[in-house]
């Protein structure tokens, strides 16, 4: 725990202290009750763990299904928005900003969403569909469409904003 | 409701049973009282109808104006970040994910929201703005910006991720 | 707040009245409390300060640091998914939408958010990253990602759909 906290001030400049992050950081409310709602989930008590990742819904605006596994120290920065579906699977290290997804293409069955290596940062908005595979160190830009594989120490991004008028 | 519930199972890999579906679907939720505000709306009941999506949205994080008109089988997934604006109407058996828009681009009176036909899917983050069209059985990709009208059957998609580095 | 309010039903064609705006708009909401906020923030209350964004967040799902500095009669329209970093500056009469970011680009101490003039619209979904200014008087469309400086008057955009099938 010490560890995270510690990471998370090394990752967010606007983080203070322990104190705040561990009041005020909707996205380390978030990862808490995953883990728990992650263990109830893998002894069947599937009903219980998504009614608490409903109510934590509610509360920190992230979507976390119970059902994916998630490695250590993951961090959700800001957090609005964020979903991440049922087969997705995150490495360590990882950072997710607001409104990001790890979501499905809308068919198929069995493993449907991605699965991200370590120290892969997603940037807010960034929508990562598919079962595809992130490699480890891989930037994903602000409001990046990722539908095919990336190899590791990639960045991707999108299309940046130009004038018109 | 039953044909609803079953229409639910079929579009979403992760829904289980209808148990499940009733208690923890935020988009189920905000449609249900969705159609008690539009009715209340109709009647000339606004602030009642406006203060009853007004907690819809605090609890649900989906955002439909009791104005709108919305068909049969609406299905919202995930759903946060979803607005729906006042001049809006969807036909039947459409799906909407998180982070999308049915907007206005800001002027104008009147009709100013766009009309959609049956059987669109509207992916996560997807805007479509103005007064505008779309046909039937069209699919919108995520995060991508409809400022046009669209025909029947086609798919439209912005611009995937590419790498930088 | 009279000219807050009438700049509030000239800008956004769905409001009807005062009573309803001060009822249900949930970016009327957030900055009303950002202000108290950012006063406590300024004489040192860092933690209640947070704390009361952080609540302000939980019923809005609007985040503005309360350190951030923002002008007269900015309107947060829908607002859902709304993240205004620490070291951001906001004009006047500026008006932003759902899912819109000021934010960093996850490097950087001290400045790191934008500066934006007056009159500026920030559309949905739009990124607006790193310590970069925004002239008077720009519109920045949906789902655009802006990183570097825009002049006064400009109009910036991204991509819009287009049919692959």
């Amino acid at each position: 725990m010490f560890t995270y906290l510690k990471s998370i001030i090394k990752r967010d400049p606007a983080a203070r202290h322990f104190l705040q992050i561990l009041l005020f950081y909707p996205g380390v409310h978030a990862v808490f009750y995953y883990r728990i709602a992650h263990f109830l989930y893998n002894i069947k008590l599937k009903l219980l763990a998504e009614g608490i990742m409903f109510w934590v819904r509610v509360f920190t605006h992230i979507e976390i299904h119970p059902a994916a596994k998630i490695g250590k120290r993951l961090f959700i920065d800001h957090g609005s928005g964020v979903v991440i579906g049922e087969t997705s699977v995150i490495g360590d290290d990882c950072t997710i900003y607001q409104g990001a997804t790890l979501g499905g293409v809308g068919k198929g069955h069995g493993k449907r969403h991605p699965t991200l290596g370590n120290n892969i940062m997603v940037g807010a908005g960034a929508k990562i569909l598919g079962p595809i595979s992130i490699g480890s160190n891989v930037k994903i830009g602000a409001n990046t469409v990722v539908l095919h594989n990336v190899y590791d120490n990639k960045t991707i991004v999108g299309v940046k904003g130009r004038e018109v008028a």
